[in-house]
């Protein structure tokens, strides 16, 4: 797991395209076993006024309804540490792997993760960490 | 908390609604400490194809976004026991309380739940089952 992985790198331009659009830029994407990206996907608190699409369940969403075996030996990448909901749904799907860019602006669920079998990888990520930085200084409300 | 509280009876209907339209009955409605009904919604997997619309993201997601305080004192009402993914929303949203129609035909993450300090009501509702009952009977392939 490294910064150079595709998967990762879709996860950043995510979170790069939300900050575009004014919205939080947290991006995340679902990358299976055989290293095919299933699906990617952005927070979209700001842009849609959404309360549940985070950029992990944009990334699960935009993946489809899928057999259970499409997660297995999969890998989500998410640029920010993800939040109980997000910890959740990769707990949901069973997920092998989370491979977080940055925890240093939040620290989510990533021990219960752990506790329910589930590997966490830590990149702290300049990119994911720059992002938010610039975020929440435009932005404090926001966030 | 009973089986008559307005909250409970519109979570039923939402899952009534959901079996209505030919997907997995389960409904949900977060009312706020005051009574009133801040959104509801049903488990959508069938009629969106969706991976993320289980019946408590679909009530949060159609509660909009709001203030932190708008969850304060609220109650989540779901016809079933919330799987990892609606549990960790619940947390995320620090709702007080999260009542449950049955958890007979599954046992999500209540323990969970009360670790992180939200009050659970297990109401063991004949009609919550029953809806159940009847579309893992006529629909065994899609539960």
């Amino acid at each position: 797991m490294s910064a150079s992985d595709p998967g990762f790198r879709a996860a950043v331009e995510e979170a790069q395209a939300g900050y575009d659009e004014g919205g939080v830029p947290i991006g995340a994407c679902l990358v299976a076993k055989d290293g095919t990206i299933i699906g990617k996907g952005h927070n979209l608190r700001v842009q849609k006024g959404s309360a549940t699409l985070h950029a992990e369940i944009s990334a699960l969403e935009n993946s489809g309804r899928l057999p259970a075996t499409a997660y297995q030996g999969a890998t989500m990448y998410t640029s920010l540490s993800p939040c109980d909901m997000c910890t959740g749904a990769c707990i949901l799907y069973k997920v092998s792997r989370v491979v977080i860019g940055e925890n240093k602006t939040f620290v989510g669920g990533e021990e219960y993760l752990k506790h329910r079998g589930i590997e966490v990888v830590v990149l702290d990520d300049e990119t994911c960490k720059e992002l938010m930085r610039k975020f929440i200084n435009e932005k404090p409300d926001v966030w």
